[in-house]
């Protein structure tokens, strides 16, 4: 352990404090004042979130704040520095003194002065590291200051959350009067307000997409001119013929063929053909064009990064204005083009956009990324409401899928959300009928036992569906990341969109828009007024029906599978409905020309002999719940979703049965559902914090996956200059660096990120403190050093890493990063360093280990493939560990 | 720190190995056989669960085995013992091996060894250490051998979990062949046959309880004498009365006075009011009579111990054959009785109790009560669901309120058990209308803008119920618990029950069952045939039923306080929402009084002109939601249950602002509901997992809390006799202590329960190894040691226990406490042990805390209360620290 090479800056130490520079006087540690400790102004004034950390170096822009340097507040104010120094301590100590915690204490002020200032006080603390010790910030002594999170870094949830109360216990100390009970109201009340206008901008922008992905989508065959009232061309089909009983009587919609004055049917049929085609691939480009040229992010459902942004990730511009205005009019055209895709996921990530631009509105929300997560988190419940007018299902949607951090308060608040969502869009009524969604559906009839078994094959068969889609789904995806055949995205969707209009055109099920398409599979024959489909046809016109059916849900499946990673934006839900629905009411078609040639047989005897005894379109709706299933492996939001869509508990079972066998028998296909999939092709780093099956993390002690101390990248407490840290900077570029007394011990004192030395480091050259770059630096204290000359590196120095014993089990080490959202973990043993995990090194051990039980390469080439991607590289948070040289030996 | 009191046995080291005695060769640390590394067999034979634990230790019976003491296997069989040795690291060896996590090792076998054998290896294990480490059981080197959990101790969450994936490991280790295969998909689907059972159960007991209830109830009345079928006195009065449109046309059901023959209306009255009385209470002390001599666990609602038992507490019987049988009969008298209670909350522990009569099919999960508590919080769903035809009210009353860990699997299994619950209930059809419930309704009309105004009203009526009414009903709980008024629980339950009836009998609204109560008020008036509380009377007439039902709010707002808390089995839920239905009823008709008398007047005039502007129903329907909320402060299942009831999207908006008003208003005059209220009362150690504010956790560092090492019982390595540690054990109550390496340094080895260390010393001093009270027993490896005669401790130790820098803050503690299900956490500063923090000091801090923020001294009362309660003294798990001397300090 005694390894020379562990601290390459020994040698400097003596050049080390060689030259000195002489900044202001009010350092860090800077003590004076000690008395002033019951301050209460000072108490508010001292909000060391607001004052310590300078305003400048907003989470935002630290880069350039790093250059324009500025006078930081706690450099150049002595009065704040002041109360600073004592606050903390004193809100402490008036709760501690009430507590009477320290029995000999009779003063609230004394109880707390053992601590701070008593040498050999019972706590323990060694007298030379609390001599100085008047500066105790809460974040000082403990987890150390913070600068900001770099893009695509993982977040502190502990340190966000504490920060979150420390930020309230000051506002909460300061209780007297009545400003100080409105302070606390409108801090509370900012949540709210954000999620309920949230709410409403989701509801607002879904009716926008629904209103006018439904007129682009009818302009693919006509357009309105309203004979009645003059040219109405910006009218949607249905709203256009408003009050026909029956589309085919409504004359004021103009086919194109009809506009163009062409008689002969063929010639008519060729025309239209064309103009859908060209209709078609002109909105999939401008869709692929909007999302290439304003915001990327745009692209695709947006679910998987959610997921990853929810679970502690840092992904900048992701959720921005341009993404919410791309993706808003993307998806208006991308739907309107009739690619097999849906709006339903994307507008989960349309309503966190709408969330994260309000969150704008409060800095206290927006400044903290544990809070803003929670925000996010309910809002995401909005954005399935509007899609599903099923707030519920919703909430139980990000609860499942989504969160990763859920407390009962986010519950309330996504209900809250969807809530407003729903009854924004219900108050607008897009579509003029009551209904939120175009598919909402009454059965008039239950079901019989008999049933359950063609229900259970649906269930089967979603299953299969799901796994096979997510199967082929990937293989596209990574074909289409090594192929050259298309020059760009525009094109592959171009050309996909070719595809799929000549495709769509001819077979009735497929020209029509999905969500129509599913609300005319979904619907009884009683409610149908119009057949266009053909859907209530008997006898032995049916046949041709279900075989269409079959064939469109196969070319669905397969449309779908290409179309769900193109450059365009576009979910997967819908389209998967779709499927299920189409197979569904195959299936349920077949059932019910069985019973009608053989009444009598076995089953149907218990068919009531008066009544339906077979409803199709149930079987659609839950063909429809185990597609879904199969594909997203979500169980309890989507029987939810489908009990708010049917709004009766009657199919409340079979549908639960269905998606439960679904999603077994998807799982034993394939081990992920398409948004985790999507996840692990992209190399997101999201830690799940599901553990199903126990089996996924391998059983060693964690010393056996630690980078050890021999591979790590430590510092020693003292023996540093400036320049000496920052040329380490320079040549490595871990995250992060444990600190360590001397290289022969190794006891560990602490944890300094990447980021916060490197500011500390540059704040300390700069205006005003100009200190040389040969000036001393230590994480320990130095009796001896004078402060204004040496850099003291220790307020920037996590104190209270957490640690685990080396020989624990690497499974107890997954859950403490699971549950606690750690970034990294320290292992010691007796105090000394023994080594790091990282929640990248615990997620390239998890995805390797999850997909090799078998011990085949497949996993280990799993792992080295996401570190092959440039783009994908330093994703994970906190990274040290000679990362790459380890995981070769792991592939 | 050189305490020489710390080590009360130190002097005794010279005598500890003077005596010794000759068992059998085989110890625990045996390590023969070390190449029997691959041996498929061994590695199932060696579950060391099954193998390692000896069987007669089981959980419940720990007592007894230590008395009547038999041959572990590990020490009688050779066999069992070898495998078991290797196996955890030949499982471990071939996952690892295929990740090549060891870059230097080619061959899966070769990548263990290092870290087995290896002396200097790179984990960086002591030599002595594992020297004779060949029998690394994944427990004996990390968490240490259990014994199992006393009653009225906490559980280890993180071990529980540890055990169950070991245990699907071996299992899923032998894949080869369909046997293997069958005998996993045996394992996966034993969860869900306990669920599904419960479900069924659930529902057939709730019918029972209804159906009984009912009948019961009318009893108090009169009885069926049907004249056209002859006497079916075992019939209700609707099913007597079945097919008549109003009851007062139905002859067939005989109040009392008519079978008396008492003609004169007043003598008919009294003769009715007397029996009704008599009734009333003959069924109340019914109850509690079967509640005092049967199962005491089977009064009142139940759900606080559910909670408490759910965060990971051991209460025996709570949910055992008696209690259920006891609860269920206790409810129908108790329902019957016409107290103000309910049997939706008690249905939850019904269900549980279901729930956990069939775990106990299972070993595998009857054993392990990590997944006990995934079942039966599943299983609680299921008794929301069929208290309320709410399945999903169910998951998120269970998700909301009840569970501690509720991981997505458990959504989905709380849903199933939840559904079949729900569907068994319907398919019973207890009132034969289809409805699983009494009150379901549907209005056929929305609501207003204007009636916001009123709603809120409701909403702020029903806070400050609810505040009023936890305040009144802890005042009585206290006065009951102090008071010597009456001799026994029953007479107080007749007493109450005799006042309870004497009042109900004269007031119509009262007189009836409360289910019915609720139902009526609910209602539309078009929906009631026959008007028989007289709630459609318009005009003046109006005046008197509007008093009435405030008088009957205020009555039952008293009659509940002191209601709830007797010895029988009660709910709050129903008397909270019958309350709160009367309240909003009598708003509703003011307001319908109002437009009716001004129709013009401003807000009226947004009303249809031909349509009833004002639907009183709905306002006791969010009188109701508003009242329950303001009595338990739960949120989005009160609304999810209201929806269910309703079944429309209308009236959820209304009942959310309501809900959340009475919420915010609720929690303003008390902090906890009525549960948290009574866990509180009760002094359940229930560590909340909600931290809504943050400003309950003091801000101070852990060490300033923490049990000091100089307070605490500590074990030194080395020194021991067995008669010494049994000393000790006599001496001392503590759950644990930690083992450190001398008094001089401290350094942190381990930790060992109470229950582990007094197992190990009988089981030592036993047949078949029969030392002698004088050996010496270690907690280090001791070259030198003789394993035959003398003790190594090491295996119960745990090796791995989860430690914190005592300079981390006691948020970080407690988040750790909460997040991770710890028992205790170990404070230490470089390696050495500077204190301990226990569940049971965490859970004193925060409840002195969350009382005294204003530094009065009812906190800390409080806190002091608990500690004053003999029975509920060491209701904590581990416990250890001197806490009496210390806590009087709080005080």
């Amino acid at each position: 352990m005694a390894d020379p090479t562990l601290n390459p800056w020994e040698n400097e130490r003596g050049e080390a404090s060689s030259s000195r520079s002489t900044p202001p006087q009010t350092t860090v540690e800077d003590d004076e004042d000690e008395q002033n400790t019951r301050d209460d102004d000072g108490v508010l004034a001292a909000d060391p979130l607001d004052e310590d950390i300078p305003n400048r170096i907003s989470f935002k822009r630290k880069q350039k704040a790093r250059q324009g340097f500025s006078l930081p507040k706690f450099l150049s104010s002595p009065l704040s520095n002041n109360s600073r120094n004592q606050s903390p301590a004193t809100i402490a100590n008036s709760r501690l003194g009430q507590l009477r915690l320290n029995p000999g204490a009779s003063d609230s002020t004394e109880a707390i002065l053992p601590y701070l200032d008593g040498p050999g006080d019972p706590t323990g603390l060694q007298p030379q590291e609390i001599k100085d010790g008047g500066g105790l910030d809460w974040y000082v002594e403990g987890p150390g200051r913070r600068v900001g999170y770099d893009n695509l870094t993982a977040i502190d949830w502990i340190y966000e959350y504490a920060k979150e109360r420390q930020r309230l216990r000051v506002l909460y100390s300061n209780t007297a009067g009545i400003m100080g009970y409105i302070r606390q109201i409108h801090d509370a009340s900012q949540i709210w307000i954000v999620l309920i206008l949230a709410g409403i901008a989701s509801g607002v922008v879904a009716a926008f997409i629904d209103i006018s992905s439904d007129w682009l989508a009818d302009l693919k065959t006509g357009y309105c001119s309203n004979v009645r009232t003059g040219g109405k061309f910006y009218l949607s089909r249905s709203f256009c013929c408003f009050g026909y009983e029956e589309l085919a009587q409504c004359k004021d919609w103009q086919l194109w063929s009809m506009a163009l004055g062409i008689r002969s049917q063929a010639g008519a049929y060729i025309i239209n053909y064309i103009l859908f085609v060209i209709f078609s691939v002109l909105f999939a480009a401008c869709a692929s064009i909007l999302v290439k040229n304003y915001s990327s992010f745009a692209k695709q459902s947006g679910i998987p990064e959610i997921k990853t942004v929810l679970g502690g990730f840092v992904i900048r511009h992701f959720m921005g204005a341009w993404t919410l205005i791309t993706k808003s009019l993307g998806l208006c055209v991308a739907v309107a083009s009739g690619l097999w895709l849906g709006k339903e996921g994307p507008l989960v990530h349309v309503a966190c956009c709408c969330a994260n631009l309000f969150l704008k509105l409060f800095d206290n929300l927006n400044n903290n990324e544990a809070r803003k997560r929670e925000a996010l988190s309910a809002a995401a419940a909005a954005g399935i409401s509007v899609a599903f007018a099923s707030p519920i299902g919703g909430v139980l949607f990000s609860l499942e899928q989504l969160s990763y951090y859920f407390p009962d308060k986010t519950m309330w608040q996504s209900f809250v959300c969807a809530m407003v969502a729903a009854v924004t869009l219900q108050a607008i009524d897009p579509f003029r009928s009551g209904k939120i969604v175009l598919y909402e559906v009454t059965y008039h009839s239950g079901w019989h036992n008999f049933e359950l078994v063609p229900f259970a094959l649906l269930g089967i068969i979603g299953g299969i569906y799901g796994g096979l889609f997510v199967k082929l789904n990937m293989k596209v995806a990574e074909w289409r990341r090594s192929s050259t055949l298309f020059k760009g995205p525009v094109l592959e969707v171009i050309a996909v969109a070719t595809l799929t209009a000549l495709i769509n055109f001819p077979i009735t099920f497929m020209r029509a828009q999905a969500s129509e398409l599913v609300h005319l599979l979904f619907a009884e024959c009683v409610d149908i007024p119009d057949d266009l489909l053909g859907l209530c046809k008997s006898g032995k016109a049916n046949t041709g029906v279900i075989a269409l059916l079959i064939v469109a849900a196969l070319l669905g499946f397969l449309l779908a599978s290409i179309t769900f990673g193109l450059m365009v934006p576009a979910g997967i839900i819908l389209p998967s409905m779709a499927i299920g629905a189409l197979y569904g009411r195959a299936v349920g078609l077949v059932i019910e020309s069985w019973q009608n040639a053989y009444p009598n047989a076995f089953p149907f005897i218990y068919c009531e002999p008066d009544k339906t005894c077979i409803t199709p379109g149930t079987y659609a709706i839950i063909g429809a719940a185990s597609a879904l299933a199969g594909a997203t492996r979500i169980t309890v939001s989507i029987v939810v979703i489908m009990f708010e869509l049917t709004g009766a508990l009657t199919y409340v079972l079979p549908i639960m049965i269905a998606v439960m066998l679904s999603k077994w028998i998807g799982d034993g296909i394939t081990k992920r559902g398409i948004y985790e999939a999507w996840i692990r092709f992209n190399g997101y780093p999201f830690l799940s914090n599901k553990d199903d099956d126990g089996s996924k993390v391998p059983d060693v002690p964690a010393a056996q996956v630690m980078t050890r101390i021999e591979d790590l990248m430590v510092i020693t407490a003292t023996g540093h200059a400036i320049r000496s840290l920052q040329d380490m900077l320079k040549s490595h570029s871990f995250r992060g660096f444990p600190v360590i007394d001397n290289p022969r011990d190794a006891v560990l004192l602490g944890y300094i990120s990447r980021t916060e030395l490197a500011y500390a480091l540059d704040s300390a050259l700069s205006t005003p403190r100009n200190l040389s770059p040969e000036t001393e630096a230590y994480f320990l204290h130095q009796p001896l050093a004078d402060p204004t000359t040496t850099l003291d590196l220790r307020p920037w120095m996590d104190h209270t890493p957490i640690t685990l014993n080396f020989r624990a089990s690497l499974q107890l080490t997954v859950n403490m990063f699971q549950r606690l959202g750690l970034r990294y973990v320290i292992f010691v043993d007796r105090g000394s360093l023994k080594g790091l995990l990282t929640k990248k090194d615990v997620w390239t051990v998890l995805e390797g280990a999850e997909d090799n039980p078998q011990g085949e390469d497949e996993g280990a080439r799993g792992v080295l493939r996401s570190q092959d991607m440039p783009e994908e590289r330093g994703l994970l948070g906190e990274d040290n560990g000679e990362g790459e040289e380890r995981r070769e030996g792991l592939g």
